[in-house]
């Protein structure tokens, strides 16, 4: 409360056309007060739903010119709160600066146990709610079948195909660089990558030769064709990003709905905040599966405030491998 | 068994480019004897699902040129046979001919009660049973939620939208003629109808202003376009049949997926014969509509088996109402 520092904080500059660039963010001085709870921010989560939400298409609302950029942070309070004394670790949503005042209402403790913190924004956060939804609800593997997961190597898509196997399925994973198809299969356990930027259809024939019994999707285009016209019949698929196509203006048609009446498919939408009521479950499955190391995650991390929007426009370009955060301090 | 007469077929003459011509089709001579039990047959069934077949790209596997059309047909057995004495009504899929030798358990009897017969044909049939399937298992209505249906004169659609009504919902038609929009709704108590050949867009606007939270596809194409752009959260999608594309030689692209997210929606695949557990219920459930007048249902009828490739010539031009049927004798 008695720090007294420059506070900063990022806005949007104009809105991105096709692949956003640093430019179309600026830094800007930023209140050193305001109503609410202070807090210093520790860590920006750095997420694809904002390319979204700059086109003015995402269901969780618009980030016009001349506002801030916002996204779900991991705040240090400064001042004792319903969370708890000042010093208290918490998440909240709120805009990218180096301080923030907060809604009391808005906080949630972070459990202190959890190591790195930036995890409550990602394996254990809203990726790992994302992916142990889209696992329980959407794709419920059984042993013995195949599922494949596109940005296999982001927090939602490594925790997806991880989770598949510890339900006795198998995992393939599609990704865009040997690094990352690399570390699927040696680290994260899955059965075998596809590179995203081969021919999609022949990694999938030789690696499904059944087909294809879950597929879920972060990038739609091409790739969702591909897996779409091998899905296995009774396939599930959950539909959660669009990474094609956020970086594009007009959203372009989709596969034909024949492949989904051919194979008797489940397609279903997978929004993250539907499955609120599944924090606990997952924070307990989750967390205990990263702390006896069944479970394992990697973060791109990018250190100070001001590296925010160059964060942002790498992970849109598919350069970031896994959770991408920004470390405020 | 000792009635001669003679015995003719329906042969595919070549695979029909676009829409169906008779043309594609002839009447050739059949053998009279076979093995199997001899069977005159009463009704043909001609359902859109066959073009597929003609194309080569149907889960029930191809009709190439020289081969039989074949589909479901109301018999009645010339020797007595496991299905009943001589003169017993059956239902088995078979070439569409004049008589037929079928092979003893592909026969299926046909209640007596059943009048016409050809209702175990159609609404009390294959295509009740699409009907019945897809309103339990995938639309699930709930009172005072919109169900919008396509081809909803044909038997799968009026049928679909009469369910949904009983289940408390509203039910909006689209359909291509004014004579099919004033049945659905003047008879068969649908909320509205909406003009396929109109604005498809326009329409759903007035008539579900707080969205489609079910939609029942028959046809695919611009009109599934025009639906997914309108469903509301939550919403459920049945694909069933693709009437658009079934006359195109390429498979046209479907709606973006981000539809499909926005929505959370849950889009599946309908394919008739996964449900046939479902069929004792709903033999009793829509035949006991009918015997008490809460289901009503159109049949369009050819009479003779020449008659048979113009039945289906229209069927697939969208110019039948009801259930298409050939009455053979």
């Amino acid at each position: 409360m008695n720090t007294v520092h420059e506070n900063r904080r990022v806005i949007v500059a104009r809105r991105p056309s096709g692949l956003p660039v640093p430019e179309d963010f600026e830094l800007l001085p930023a209140p050193a007060e305001g109503p609410g709870v202070a807090a210093d921010v520790l860590y920006v989560s750095v997420d694809p739903y904002l390319r979204g939400r700059l086109s003015g298409r995402h269901v969780t609302g618009p980030i016009a010119p001349g506002d801030a950029m916002d996204s779900e942070l991991i705040v240090r309070t400064v001042q004792d709160s319903a969370v708890g004394p000042a010093g208290t670790l918490a998440r909240a949503f709120g805009t990218w600066q180096d301080r923030v005042h907060l809604s009391e209402d808005a906080l949630v403790a972070v459990a202190p146990e959890l190591d790195p913190p930036s995890l409550a924004l990602g394996v254990v956060g809203m990726p790992g709610l994302t992916a142990f939804a889209g696992v329980r609800r959407i794709l419920q593997p059984a042993p013995g079948e195949t599922a494949v997961i596109s940005s296999a190597a982001g927090p939602v898509g490594a925790t997806v195909g991880q989770l598949c196997k510890a339900a006795g399925a198998r995992a393939i994973g599609i990704a865009g660089s040997e690094a990352k198809r690399t570390w699927l299969v040696q680290e994260a356990g899955f059965d075998g990558c596809i590179d995203r930027h081969g021919s999609v259809r022949d990694g999938l024939r030789a690696l499904c030769p059944d087909g294809v019994d879950m597929y879920f999707d972060n990038v739609g285009g091409d790739v969702l064709q591909a897996v779409m016209e091998r899905l296995a019949p009774n396939a599930r698929v959950a539909l959660c990003g669009l990474m094609d196509q956020y970086n594009q203006d007009e959203a372009p048609p989709g596969p034909n709905p024949g492949l989904i009446i051919r194979a008797r498919a489940t397609v279903r939408g997978l929004i993250v905040y539907d499955h609120e009521d599944l924090r606990p479950q997952m924070e307990e499955a989750l967390g205990g599966r990263i702390r006896d190391g069944s479970l394992v995650f990697r973060e791109a991390v990018f250190d100070g405030l001001e590296a925010a929007p160059a964060a942002f426009c790498r992970l849109m370009a598919g350069e970031t491998f896994g959770k991408t955060v920004v470390r405020v301090r």
